[in-house]
Parts: structure tokens; C-alpha cells; sequence
């Protein structure tokens, strides 16, 4: 069980689902943002911070033993977004990490845009190039090449967690093979801080969709099996989305949508 | 919903499997065979015609969106007659859905007999090389490689099956291993035709057995899990059906008997 | 059905295990140990022998169709034991199956320390180098290549399971991965027996664990699927068993304490 | 030595080349083609022959224990010559092996249009898959899927050779990948038909360019090492052919223009 | 031949040799640097700009057909010289790149830095996942990434070459596996910029050392071959400089000294 | 340079080979076999020591820092031969390399007979699985085993060899492809010995022959390229050897021979 757990990115969906329900892994737990964080629960502790400021990531990450780095940009975006939140941001919580009293175990978010240029006629695994589908994509490869020199250069283990679609439910026919219900996501990162030993693994983050174009065999260790299955959702997704055309971008890349974006500019 | 479904060779044993099955996923149906194919329901239409006819087949083809080819030669044969039907039979097909008023999506029923000469020890998956087992064989390497330059060169989409052994049940030891239930072929011809993008991949024709040879982990963006498992005959097959011996070609050869086979001569 | 199946080192844990579930796959079983059988049931035959001693075992071996050799030194020990047990008795025991009237198929008790140095965060098949990881996993090794020597050149087929950890319930972290249930380790060598064509596999002896560190995809064609799975004891071991630290050799290595074993001497 | 070795299409571009430098590898010289092979010499005979003519070719093999096929359609064509040819060419030619009073050793040439759909960026060795980019292709595929079956049923040995561009020098960027000398296609049959074992390999035909995209360390056995390396006519390709634009076949696939063919018609 | 080429970091140790050597590739040369180009040559011209700053970037790019980008910083530094020059600096050149009105071929000056952790007992090629091995490096995965998103949404090729060590002569054990001589550096410059069709692809900058960690045969199509071989070099090291010890970073990492570096701070 | 170099089994054929020829590399050379080494020159110790002798091997290998043990059984034998020589030899030789005053490195003469039953159309590398073609090759496994757990367990750095046929000459057509010159062994070794950081290797040791059916591309980094090839001699071979059958263990097995050996008895 960690001590103290932080979640970065707290107000946005998924840090939310944290919130909610990471609370038994910890004894406490320092939830983190910019704004709209609420009123703190017995066990949290709640803490407003700019992620691109280094003095005061330093402050926010040191004595947790745990951190779920939920925090930053999480689509695509203009440059300069991009980089004070992902470039800047994922830097300042390395560092911090570092220098912490304590050293904590990781889960970054990194995305299935790191490597969304492949096509979805290729099976990819941890070892795979990455080919990110825009700026957003590229700050998550960033982000994970940080991780690797933490952990070769100071020890520091991190879960990059190429995240695909986590919602409460697949939405469209790219989401039957990208899906990770939330209860899949919970219990992954149960297991990245039960396992003894974790390194620095690569894990695509989702369920064990029949049309899955992702493969963690490699980071079974882990002891992650999700539980839940997009195909159950098959009908619905048939009867309720339109199904992208051949040459959509949807029918075409892993990334989806963003393999059509351009970039963002002011 | 594909709007006219053609099913060739729906006199045979998987075309009378299909033409009973496959309704659902088509507006109407067009049966063709050279013979046997009894009265038309409403839904279908019945067009008897020889493959090696060019002009036949391509007036066969005209306007289907989606083809099922259970038609040709089924087995070993002599060679005029497996060039006739495979061979000159699969060029006119591919040329009729080129020059076709609507581009069809193609189901081509391939063989494990394209494979037949792999040993059993070995697991294959859609990378492994080719090593026919017979004439019949060599046929169906040939339609999997006018599958793959059609699609190269007129982004036509098939899915080449290499059908293991499609049966009601496991008759021996080696349908344990390569067994595919009627359900599970039936699922897989529906998920073919629902994937957004086919591409034109090879997909082994099995269900989901303890025992299996064949590896489809690198489709499995189609989304196609099947559901049966020849396991639950293993009791019936070994009180019914004699072992093979340790140097029979049933317990040597993915293609089995067909091993032992010579050149079907006149 | 096997006509004589003989277990070696039935008086061991694993031992007692074959000859208390064995009896069904063979018409008489002959029991080997170098002491303490007890009374033999109707179906049984007790020979005390020693693997070391090269008469004794030809008349041991000779007219058996089947053995599982569990015989031997079954954990590290100083070298004079592991060579006697270990190294003169496998050859004593090929010998003895390549001169037998029957020629034997054979299950060899092999272990996952032929290759306990490799790190648990890499997935390992039947292909990985082996890593042993002391004297004992030496001689594993060593027996490993004794079997493929004759079946490469007398047709003797043998399973090399690397058995992982053969206990009622995994009793800590590192047995979520490495655990095989009884149920499971019995079906495997029922499967062993029953494939027509056998070969000379490497099998990995673990149940389906989440957490699992191999892969035995490659030897699927033997039809065994184990159906236990260690994480239905998570929470039990996590209430009773110490976690490893980070770099602990249980946390960091298959082999686990091995690795942290020296050589032992007299 | 060779006794009697036939060379067929010894009146095509690679046939002659043959035809004058194959001389020393046998005692005797069976030609072959429809015609326009002039005079023989002492040690050849001339053989005019039609390939799909059955009992033709029968005659013409037997009693050769090698054959150098550069017989049949050698570039794309309308599918009734490439069938004629290729296909029905193919099956008489093995078939007349089989029944042959002495079983020969075969160098088809096979080509790099059997792979002509990969791209140039993507480097190809004898396992990669297939990717005819025609007719012609497509009958190469199936020419080595033929000679494939006559080695595992009746071990009749063949090498595939397919050829890149045979030339007396390179004319184009392309061929500067591509390109084979005539003294490096010499030493290579000449290899092929001295190394004790062949089974039935797949050769790339290119000199050491170093501009190469395939990849023979698989058939390194065979002991042929290429002399030449169309880099020393690369100032001369520059200067005197177009170089192609970024998006042109020349530029993107392996089979170069034919991809851009269409499907020959009458 | 280019119409214009730009040299960045023209000013730097391999820039320098650049603008000496690569005249002949190009009609005209704009230099850039931050300072200390000295006077221009009459086919040069010589333009001050930093690459932090996007508008001098978009200016100085716009018009050249091809571009080595030698700039930034190119030794491990603290984090804001590393962002504002590798990480700041990529973004605008490849926007510079992206609006120019031609669209320029890039030759990146990447790094071994970018996979400076793996081992020197382990070959690596073009697939093998990067580990960086500081600040820098990460910059190099970074640089990589974004050179990879612009190719697959823009179609603007790029070059990413992991250079070794480029000097005149090895100058210590390492460097006997990594050196890449001037005339091999300048020859692959050449090819890139000759080969119809680049792509985007990671190539290892170094000449054809007996001792080298690299494996390029992925990028052979490019047609560069490198001639000088540290191994001349062997005895004069021998004899200069200090074996490293069994332990020492410049014996077990790729990365060498980097690897013994720890974080630059202010 | 080492201090003092042991090489066992110094009255064999590589053993004189290595006496001759590897005095530049070390200060004094301890030589050792179990008879026949006639007079030590100055630089040189003799030292005569039966392998199996725990404690006369603990005394010889006390104070080398470097060993090239060519000591053993060199051929195939009977068992009690190979298990004192080979299995023994090896134990007693790393126990006292363990506690030797200086941890010595390594050369240990394994031998392509750990990989003999793998057929010569197959190229091996590195990882190829081991198949011993006798109780000799069995030993060689065994012997890499214990090199490997020395390696991980105590540090002590091995170049396992496999060495193929190292004579002045190759004498038949098998040796085209496994002949290893002197001078390629001895620079083989100077490598070893010079390189910062062995590890424990496995290593082909050929020159460099253009029929090849080994890969070393993975040992690279140590810095050997072998400079002779047995192509030089094919005319000869051809000439005076008398070409092996089709079915011949000589043109089928990578051991050749030893294949078709049985085991020795007494």
C-alpha cells in the first residue's frame, strides 16, 4: 500500500475517475491541478499547481511514493501549449522526482498517439517505432524517452501507459478496438503498484477488445488482465455511428481523427 | 448491410452452410453453382455458371458488393481440372470484379492445403511461407497471390481464408487441431464484411482449439474471436477414430493425407 | 493408453503427485525411487534403484512405453550429488530407453532454472537462451540437450518441461507467475502422452497465471490449455507473504533465491 | 559435372548468355525454345519445343540431370500467354522431372515481380511474403509454390531466382539496385548446381550493389558471393537516364513501372 | 544537383567540414549560425539566426530544397539551453519547412545519444527501441519524433542520422566501434540527398568499423557504403590512450561517458 | 597485454597452434596438458594436470588472467571419457577460476557440435537453439551452461567458440563453409582478449567463407572480422575430395559426420 499517492490532472475525466476510485491503494492521497479541484475528502489533500513551474512541482511531488501523472495537455493543441504542460511539464515532475525524500513509482499518461501513424492493419507491441500523429503525439514520445533516462540514469520506474480510448463505453467502430472501460484502467494501475519490480514497461491501456490491434504480452509480468471487452458493445456502436468509409482516417490509422489535423496554429 | 451478396459454389458443403447462414447480412443473395442449387427463396437468386467462363462470371459478378468464393475445385484433383476451376476460375473472377459496377468485398476460401507440408511442431501464423501440399494446393497459393496483386493494384479487399477442416464436428486427431464449427466460420464471414478496412489479409479458419497450429493474433484487428473450442470432442475422437501412427502424415503434416497423395494423373 | 508407465523419483513431492493420478493413462505403473514407496496398490510395480547405477537402470527402464523421470537431485546441492543424480543418470536413463525392447516417450522434469537468470520483466518461449542459474540449473540444462541429442538421432521423443513452482497454492509474490496447479501438471502430462507426433518440445509448467513470464504458444499443437490461474490467490499472498524489495533477487530474476545462492561446497 | 544439362528459352536475352558461358558445367548441352536457336555446336543439341505441350516437354527433360528454366512468358502479357506459358509451362516441366530417368536439379528463373508490390524503403529477404505486381507475377508466385511441392513430395530440387535486372550494365536508378552482371548470374548457377545439398531455396538475382534492397544471408550456403556492384555505373546512370520523381513507381516499388501496368487485354 | 542547400550550425566542428565539402551537391550554400561564419565564399550565403526564434527560422528555410541541419545544441547541457536550441529549434525548422515554397529534403543531425543506454554487447538497428542517455539525448528521440510526424502528415522526408563520433581519427577505445570517418560522413550526405525516394529513415552514422555496435543493412536502398574502417586506427589507440576497465560507462554503454553524467543544474 | 596466459590441452592441434602464435600477447605463458609438451622455452611454464584433478586444476589456473582452454576431449567418446574431460574438466576449471587470486578471461573451445543436428539450408546465429549431434556435443552445451552461470553469477567473463574445422587447409566440401584459418583464430583471439568487456559470448569461429552458414553479426563489438576464405581452395576440394550424395549426413547436417556416429560403447 503507498503511503501518500499523487494524482496530477485531477479535475480532468480520468484523473476524476482516480479520484474516485484510486482512494484503497493509498493511505493518502494529494490530488493536483490548476483549478476546479473542489472540496478535499478526510484522506486527500489538494494542491493548485502550475506543472510548468518547476519550484512549485518540486513542492507538489516530493514525500509521495506514488504518482499517476494524469496532468498536462491531453489532445492536440498549439505548440506553446504543448510544450509548457507535456516538454516543460514532464521535465519539472522528473526532476522533482529526483530530488523527492522519497522515490516514487510512476504512471505516466502517454496515448495511442505516439504511435497513431500506424495502420490498423498492423498488430503493434512495446517494441514497434513510435509514429506520433501530431505535436500532441510527439510530446507523448517526449515524455516516454524522458521515463526511460530517468529509470536507466536514477532508478526511477515508470509505467508509460499508452492510453486508447477510455470511456464509459466504445462510441464508434475506431473505439470497439481502442476501449478501456474504466474498471480495466482501475485495476491496471492497481497491479503497476503491486508489481515487485516494474523498470520502465510500455503497456497499451486497453480492455481485451476481440478487435484489440495492441499487444502486451511483453509486460504480462505485470499480472494486468483486463476484464472487459468492446465487442459487447458491437450492436449499439452499429446502430448509433456511422461507419467510417474506406479511406477514413477513423477506418485507416490507430490515432484516428488526429492522422486528419493539421497543425494547430494561432 | 451489403445490398447483393454473390456466394459461389453454394451447391457445396460450406456454400449450402453459407447460403442457409448468410442472409442476414445481405438485402438479397445471388447463388451460383454449375448445378443442384434447387428452388430460390425470395431473397435469392440462382445463376448456374462455369468459373472458366469469362464472360459468365463476369456477368455473375456484376453489381455484388460483397463475394463469398466457395466455388472451384475442393480437392486434390487432376491438373485440368483444378486449372480449369482455380486457376483460370480466380482470374475470371477477379477480372469480373474489376470491371464490376461496384466494387465488391471478397471472402476467398483458401486452404490449409496451401500450407500442408509445414509439420506440426511448427506454428504458423499469415507470415510463415507457403509449402502447398499437392496441386490443389499450389492452386490456392496462386488465388491468395491474385488476392494480394488485385488489391495492390485496384485496392479490390479480400480476405483469404485458409479454411482448416469446416465440419459439424472433430472427426480425428487432427481435426482437434484444425477444426472450425460452422458457427465460428459463419461469425468470421460477418466480421469480414463489418470491419471498416480488410485490407487483404490471411486469416487461418479454425475455432478457438486447445491444440491449434495456427496463430491469428495479427488479425485480430477484424475483430474476429471464435467461439468454439474442438476440445470438447476429444473424448468422442478418441474412442471413435484410430490414433495415427507416430510417422503417419496425419501426425507429421499441417495438410495431413493430402501428404501422402501423389499427382492425380488420367 | 500407455501398457507400462514408469515414474522415477516417486517418492518425491511431484512423484507422489503422478502416482497418486497417474494410474488412469497407463495399464501397470512402475515406481522408482531410491527408497521409501511404501506398499505397491495392485497396478504398481516398486522398483528401488539408483539412477547412477547404468545396470540398474536399463532393467528399470526396459519395457516401459512411457516415463516421467521426476528422479533426481530436484534442487541445488554441491557438485558430486548433481553430477551422480543429475548428469550420470540422464545418460544412464537414454541409454537405457535407446536399448529398451519398447522404445519410452519420456516427460523430464526440467526446471525454470535452466533459465533463472533472465529478468522477470522479459517474456521468455521456448526459443530464449538458457540462463542457468547455478549447478542444479546447469544440469538442466545439460538434460535438456542429453533429450534433443536422442531424439535427433534415435527418434526418442521427450517433453522438457521447465517446471516453474508445483505446489497446492502459490505461496508468494514471485509464485503469482511461476505457480502450476496439481490439476494442471496432470493434464499436461496426459496431453504429453496423448499427442500422436511429439517431438522434442520445450514446455514451460505454469498454470494460465495473469502475471504470467511465458509463453508457450509455440507447443499449442500438444493441446494442453491449463485452466488454474494464480491470481485467484492474490490477496492471500499479499496477506501472507512478504512483498520482495525492488532488488531482490525474487523481484528481479525467474530463478529467484537461486540467483542469490552460491556454489555449494562440502 | 553435369551430364546433360537443358537449357530452356535458350534463345531469349539471359537464355543466350547462358547458352555461351554454361558450356564447362556439362558434358553435353540440351536446347530449347519455339525457335530462331541457329546451329548447334558439338557439344549441344537443339530441341524446338512448345511448353505446354505436354508430351513435348516430357521428351525434352528426360534423361537432363540439370535444367536452367529461363523458358516461358518473361515479361507481363495477356493472361492466355502467361498462362500457357507459366502455368501450364510449369506443371509440364515438373511433371517430366518426376517421371524423368534421372531426377534433375532445376534453376528456375523466377523474378522480382513476384515481390514488386513491396516498397523500395523495405528491405526483403526469402521470407518476406509475396507481392506480385501483375499477371506475370502472380505466375512466378506460383511457379515457386510448384517447384516448393516437387521438393517436399518427390525431392525434386529447385532454386528460385528471382531475377532483378540481368543486364550488361545498369540503365536507370532503379537498376542500380537491381542490377545483375552476367559474370555474377553465371557464378550463381554454376554454385547452384555444385553445392552438394540445394533443397529449395529462394535466391534474389543481384550483383553486391550497394544500393541493394534484398537480402541472401539465408542462402549463404549455397557459397555464391557477387563479384560486381552496380555502383561503379552510378556517374554514368546519373548522367545519362532521367532520374525518377519522388512519387513514381521507379521510385517507390520493387517491380518498378509494372506497377503502374494495368491488366493486359485483347 | 540542389538548388539551395542550407547548412545550420555551420559554424560547428562537422557544419565546418560541410560548407568545405559540400559545395559541389548545390548551385548556391546559405550558411547559418549563431555567430562566427566569417566571410562568405561566392556561392555561399551567410545568414545569423538563432533556431529558437521562429520567424528568423521561417525566413532563413523558405526557398532551400535541401537543409543539414547540424544546429542546436550538440553536447549534453542544462535544461533550458537543451529546450530552447534541440527541442524549440525543431518545431520552427520543421514549420519553416512545412510553409516554405519548396519543400527541402532534411538530413537531421541526430545522435547515439538517442539510444546511449543499451548495451555495447548488443547490436542495434533502425527498430531498436531509443534509451536515451541524458537531456540530450531525449532532445534526439525528440528531434526524431517530430522529423517522423512531419514525413507521415506532410510528406517532407528526413534523414535521421544517430552520428557516432566524427573526427579526423579514433581517438580512444570507444570510438573503435563508433567513429565515422569525414569522407564517409560526406559520402552519406550525398547519397541521402541522391536516392529517389527517401522516406524518413533512422541511419547510423558511422564508417564500416570492424568493431561496430550498428547494424544499417535496413537502409542499404539508400546506396551508402562506408569505406574507412576504425580498425587502421587500432594500434596508434592501443598505444594512446587508456583501456577503459570492465566497469567503466565507456566499456558497457553505447552512450559511453554520457551515460556517468548526471543531470546539468544551474 | 595479460600478465600470464594458461592455455590447456597446449599438446593438442589448436593447443600447439596457440602456443606458437599467442606469446606476443602475454608476459608468460603456463602450459598444460596431461603429457608430451616437451621443452619449455623462456617466457613459457609447463605445468602437467589431469582436468578432472579438482585440486591440480585449482593450482593450475591460480594467478592467469587470462585462459584458453582447448583441454579435453576433442572428439566424440565414450562417456566415462567425456564426463571426466568435458563435464568434470569444466566444473573443476570455473570453481578454481572463481578462486583464482585474479578472475581470469576466458576462451573456452566449444565446438559446432552443440548445434550439429541443424541442417545446413538453415543459417544460425547466437540465439539458434543448441542440437548436440553426440555425447561430445552434449558436453559442449553442458560447458556453455557452466560458462554462462559463472558469467552471471561470479563475473567471470567467457568466449564460448563454437568452433567449426581449424586446419591449415579446408580438406572437403564441407569445410568450404566451416574452415577456420590459423591466423583467423589467433586474431580471434587477440580480440577477445583486447575488447574492454567480453561478457560471455557465444561465438562462430570460421573465417570469413563465402558459403558460410553461421552469423556473428551479433558479436560484432568484439572487434573480429576473419580475413581468409575457404573459396580460395574450392578447386582443390573439387579436385581431390570426393563430393558428398544428396542424403549424405556431410551435405545435410551442420556436424556432418558425427551425425551418423552412434554412441561408443566399450
Amino acid at each position: 500500500m503507498l503511503k501518500k499517492l499523487l494524482i496530477t490532472g485531477a479535475n480532468g475525466n480520468l484523473g476524476a475517475v482516480c479520484r474516485e476510485r484510486l482512494a484503497p491503494i493509498a493511505e493518502s492521497v494529494r490530488l493536483s491541478a490548476r483549478k476546479g479541484l473542489g472540496e478535499a475528502a478526510p484522506h486527500e489533500e489538494i494542491v493548485y499547481c502550475d506543472l510548468s513551474d518547476k519550484d512549485a512541482v518540486e513542492a507538489l511531488v516530493d514525500g509521495c511514493d506514488g504518482i499517476v501523472h494524469m496532468g498536462g495537455q491531453a489532445t492536440e493543441a498549439k505548440w506553446e501549449t504543448i510544450r509548457s504542460a507535456n516538454i516543460d511539464g514532464m521535465f519539472n515532475l522528473y526532476e522533482a522526482a529526483r530530488k523527492s525524500s522519497v522515490t516514487p513509482r510512476i504512471v505516466f499518461a502517454s496515448s495511442n498517439h505516439a504511435i497513431g501513424y500506424h495502420k490498423q492493419t498492423d498488430r503493434l507491441d512495446a517494441k514497434s517505432p513510435t509514429r506520433p500523429d501530431g505535436l500532441y503525439g510527439v510530446s507523448k514520445v517526449f515524455g516516454e524517452a524522458m521515463a526511460s533516462m530517468y529509470h536507466d540514469k536514477f532508478g526511477i520506474e515508470t509505467a508509460c501507459v499508452r492510453i486508447g480510448s477510455c470511456f464509459p463505453e466504445p462510441r464508434n467502430h475506431r473505439m470497439l478496438s481502442t476501449w478501456m472501460s474504466y474498471d480495466d484502467f482501475i485495476l491496471m494501475i492497481e497491479r503497476i503498484f503491486m508489481v515487485p519490480k516494474l523498470g520502465c514497461p510500455i503497456i497499451y491501456g486497453a480492455s481485451a477488445n476481440d478487435a484489440s490491434w495492441w499487444d502486451n504480452r511483453e509486460v504480462a509480468y505485470i499480472g494486468w488482465q483486463p476484464k472487459d471487452n468492446a465487442e459487447a458493445y458491437r450492436a449499439k456502436v452499429d446502430a448509433e455511428a456511422e461507419r467510417p468509409g474506406l479511406d477514413d482516417v477513423n477506418a485507416v490509422y490507430h490515432g484516428g481523427a488526429f492522422c486528419a489535423d493539421g497543425i494547430h496554429e494561432d
